[in-house]
């Protein structure tokens, strides 16, 4: 409830025309479905921008279904990442025209009312192959933001070259992300040829002192340019959902 | 054996009552079992007030049913914590009213002189769907002190709104049981929103810099609320048995 | 404000007595007091049971003075933390009754109407010497709970015999904190002693692999006894206010 | 050298109206300016839309004047972040107009083509009062780019009221930066409350299990709102750097 | 494209040889291909000297097969590391001469081109039987390099008189690789008695406190001995490739 | 070879009796066979007074009986220890007596001239059932030195008085082991009660905050009792064999 | 008090020797001397074969003093570890045959009934110069068990050959210290040359990638020669007392 | 003593000409000079091609004269790292010529025999300008080989232009020395560009989550590009004398 429908309430009770009981309930019971297992947020729409997307690792296909339909009862776009095939085919059981996106592992729902195409752009770059599902799944979310996505991938700082001729391209997008594991130098290469903000998704993928990924996040935590910020590893979502935030701006 | 226990012994070594060499015996040899692979503490209850509590994890079905069977020879209450479904089975073999928790991956016994029913009540709120599991380890361990349980779950700091309606009934616990994995956040605002201990159960639900719950357990021990105090990564049995333990007082 | 005094706020402004925008200007403006550098929590009491402590690392004595103002016009205790003598002296110019507490290096003020004394006690066990300012960090602040508290300094392990006498005295406690840095093995054994809640602190005593106190957090998260918790290294304030808090009930 | 200018070049290659070698080495040696101990980047505000920053920490005050003296000869703006005072009136002998903010440790020149002030707003909230310095980097930085910047300071979790009435202002912002030690909860709070990007910064505030501010960072990475990311510990210039980007766009 | 070249090209264009368009164009497009799930980088050899090698892990066989192809067809070696079988046949396909060298997990293709056999020496000594696979892995690598390769396995600092029958022969190296987990102490002996590089490679061979591989990494970090680097944990491939480079030269 | 026959073989070329040059092959290549795959150390028992001992792990059970046939050449003793059943059944064939302990996972071989049965006696505690499989480990392996062992398992700090009754026949023992996991704290509590060595062997059993076994190593690391060392996590050889070598001097 | 000091007080009771109550109050208050700041423990010497010693670290002259009398009045041996000039110049006043051992920062007094020298060896080995005061708290604790000591320091495993002429006089001692900081290496050389237990030091000589002593700690920890057992970073007071603890047996 | 000078020995035996206990006490003391404190390794040179280097750091003035007066009595060449001013007047007093560093802190002596300058280059190249001692101590390291040395200052990967001009002269180098504290990523792009061996430096220059280091070592460990390898944080030392061993082949 916003400062706005907070003052509306406020003169309605001073109206009479809702009980003070009423109103004090109220103010405690809005914007969530209880579903026991799972409280909804359904305000968050309101709130955020954008709807409770659901984490769906750990959590079973039936689970994930009922809170998809309890968000869908309130809004056209639904989000579920980590998501196996199975928890899609239950979400398809109640939401027809959700679509799978393989290596992203994301169920998307996007109905009429979604955002519309916008022209602003979101670039996505990576450092290797194996970093593209993390990619992939900051690509799917950003494009629920109503944004143009491109992306290149495997232009990790050894050959540069991949990387320059990019560079026109990357200068012209709202946002950048920028996937890598191993060392993660990537980040701070693109941070000090741009003037856009450069979202930082450090990944697991490497081996012995990579740490399953600590090796890159503090890479990127010190990048050496500003105008970088960093995400959970492996968070292609979190880059996805801060870049779509930034571009739709 | 506690102090008046031994005051009493030493009358009647004095009094003649018992040979010198047997007390002396009697004060190394009481209140445990010997099963070699295991020594039973079975003055547990005497001493904290609640019987040994079987860690089933690592442990076979025979030998935490041989323990099981020692410890219910002195008692009416038995708890088997990490317990397998063929944990289960053993058990009921020695004793046919153990029951079987699923979720909470517990045993429980509870016979005609197990502590009644109190009205004091414990809270147990989650961060989010996937602590579930933990917080379901600390219900059944808290009932054991007969005390009330009250839960709600997925009420993470993402949705504030979630937990503000639930504050009242928080109020009135005993003790509140706050779990939490990812950033953990949710026992810092419970705490500053309660007089009563708020335990935290740090989770290792989370991915990448989680660290397996390293990030809730840092989280919760640096705590800006006063009256929270930690234990171990998922350690549901711990926060359940300390909650019992304050509202049964 | 809480739910009684949310629900009288809504019948005033439904009986026309408040008007309804200035009702909600009050739901935000409630319960502190902002002196730009701070924003004093004077609802704390109401909610927790116990007004904003101040913790004095990095602030001025000057910014402590204030604080301690703002805070000493809604109650009668207050307690600095963490306080060097000047933050002391500046406090005692605007509250004369203020008192210093040099080995706890804490402030504090009771005035008439704190609360009383209690029959209810905390036993504090230090495992060594050196532990001894955390301890009494802890005693100061339980103090201001109104309870009485009982300490022993030294009873590490490495000499048992120092505890065994001391655990008739121990089980009168209604909370007993347990500090000891190096090992912190002194917290698993008391634990196994007595049925009331122990309140684990690691201090960073020790040398070496200690480091800083890690060693004996680590050693009480996973205490093998049940009804252990723990609070940040050397953080003898929160154990004092959770034991005060628990012994209160 | 952007694109344009680099299809320029080859141009004026091509008429002959410069010789190739000569060609080849402008590509070489444009953009920086080699004082021998520091290659002062000049090309930095053409590629990133900021002149580069001195970062003050471990470099003498000649050495900080002679980098500012190199690149307030091709811009109107520096900053000096980490300076000294000595630093300070080391760069005001070469820039009169130069200003020191000490809470912030920053020397800031703003010369008559600096940016213009716009009316998006950048809103900065910290936890505690200790993070103040940390806030006053992010907002020297910030009002850098042209843009305002609104403050509220010791906000922390643990008193949500304080936070609350602020919500409608904060959600005016264009950015959010959130500054917080010990447990950096405030972070995911505030990330649940708003539709902009979020900007958390954890501080080396704190004691104990915070270890120098890992405590926050990893709270902050693991945050369970969407939107937030994050800069490296006490990184308030880098806060209001990409603050700045995003609500300059 | 090397300065030689750059220069040739700006002199073609100031030729008229070459359309300014089409330079500026080249200059961007020039030594690498892409395969959209990989950009292979085919300028690596006259860059460093050695084409750029395929890192097995986490690629199909197919994507190994196809960037394999780009590969081939500039050059006349190919290595993929951490190969499977399946991806050996997948190139196998397109590379006939391929070779697998399973304890190594390397596929490898020379073909006539390739560097010749060459007079110097690199020598590999391993701790364990444990560490034979990275031995392997460096010494395949080595190879490619045209450089001779001796092996001695087992030397560990337990049985000293192991290893020192083979330093005469190991003084003839022009590079030295040592291979070893649990303790790594390994490397600073060897230094100690050598006057070419040592280059020293962690392994993850050990358990409990080694971590795998933390701690081999710290000592060899720390050798007492100079002339000792070290590469990653188990990256004998970074460890034949640096000693193929010494050696060669 | 031991200074002795260093002097004999000395005096041996002096005298004529042995070339020169055979005596300085003669100085390189005693005391160790080489397999390819291993070099195994012969002289390990004359210079240690216990044969090489093989670490089956990462070895197939074929390697194993190949460096099992090198060692029994030449002694009468073999010890394999994290062997699996299929290593024991490869020893067999080649060492008929073997025998195979499936709880130690040792494989053991005793000849007639091993080692007589002396007096000594050698304690080991465990602090859990958990901990039994390490316990064998030291058991069985201080078996071959000829010492007697006696054991008490499950004597954990929560329940001290499991522990009492034991002293006096620990205080027999000329060497202590204590075998611990979660917080490891027995270790402490038996050095301080003890006048012989106690080797601290920390478990990985446990889970959360025990990493591990880090939590027990850092405890018995920072043990408040003197006379307390440390073998690395699961470690039960080591302990046996450092015990084993105590009790028989 | 000893089984056999119980037996005998029990049968005092039962013959009216003593009252029974009396002999309730003697089992508890036995061996300890309450200075309030510290629990001295008077029966260590009989239960460990050595008295209480001082950790002098964070205590005061003073607090060292006392502690110190209550010692010498049940023993003939004192050793304060850790201890400044002003803590010796305390003791002396109460003991003026102490003396100050200042490269060990020990303050010991031995009198007339201490342990009398014995024939049997300890021989402590540092890797550098700079861990010779670690070596020096070593020797000094270690002749306190009346046992000879010999020392050899700076014998590093990058120059072997420094080590090996002292192989037979090492191989003479029945207990070896090994003290080494940087990577250590020198525990595992020694350990696979001797047939006594090797006591390995780590200290925090070293810098960066050491991290003030876990690298040497880990070496020493994951040793690939058995026999060899570790103590904290630092600790030449354990190593010396567990030496002498061995060698006088 | 080399294999050579082994034979020869036994042969001088053979033939009388040296008695052979001479001969054996001559193979164990040769190569080293006792003064207590320190074994000079005095066959350093003959082993490894470079004398002793003494690590200043934790010696007093006096001992590091000594040591050093025992190496000149050896060779011509002598280097003290981490060595204060008063350590080099001390050497200066024993060796005029001596030489002091101020930013590198060496103190160096080279004489008439010292090595020939060769005309093989190393390139150190540095981040940042905080980064400069560490590369000076790495120069003046390198130049005891006889090589010539080039270095550049300040070309960290948020200004790629910097590097880029320098690439042909690196390109010239035998070894390359990157030095970079924060996050470090400049020896990934440099590795990517040259043919040569890359010895990667960490620095402990930056803050927060660089720890002091390990954020720019693990980045190098991790590097994308072969032929790199690391060294200690900070240890220019070990990078200079590595890479002089290289250029001077």
């Amino acid at each position: 409830m916003n400062p706005k429908e907070l003052k509306l309430l406020m003169r309605r009770v001073a109206a009479g025309k809702i009980a003070p009981d009423e109103a004090a309930e109220r103010l405690r019971t809005t914007d969530s479905v209880n579903l026991h297992f799972a409280r909804v947020d359904t305000g968050r729409e309101s709130r955020c921008g954008f709807p409770e997307v659901i984490f769906g690792a750990r959590k079973s296909p039936k689970q994930i279904a009922q809170i998809a339909a309890a968000i869908l009862r309130r809004t056209d776009r639904l989000l579920v990442t980590r998501a196996s095939e199975e928890a899609f085919l239950a979400v398809r059981e109640i939401a027809p025209e959700a679509k799978y996106y393989d290596v992203a592992r994301i169920v998307a729902v996007r109905r009429g009312r979604a955002e519309r195409a916008r022209r602003s752009m979101v670039f996505i770059v990576t450092a290797g192959t194996s970093d593209i599902p993390v990619a992939e799944e900051a690509r799917v979310t950003a494009l629920m933001f109503g944004v143009r996505v491109e992306t290149a991938f495997d232009c990790g700082v050894a050959g540069l070259h991949r990387l320059i001729p990019l560079i026109p391209t990357i200068r012209k997008a709202r946002a950048i992300i920028v996937i890598a594991g191993m060392e993660g130098a990537l980040a701070s290469v693109v941070g000090g040829l741009v003037r856009r903000p450069v979202i930082a998704v450090p990944t697991s993928v490497g081996y012995g002192a990579s740490f399953g990924g600590i090796a890159p996040l503090l890479t990127m935590m010190n990048s050496c340019a500003a105008g970088v910020s960093v995400v959970n590893i492996d968070n292609g979502f979190g880059a996805g959902y801060l870049a779509g935030m930034i571009a739709r701006a």
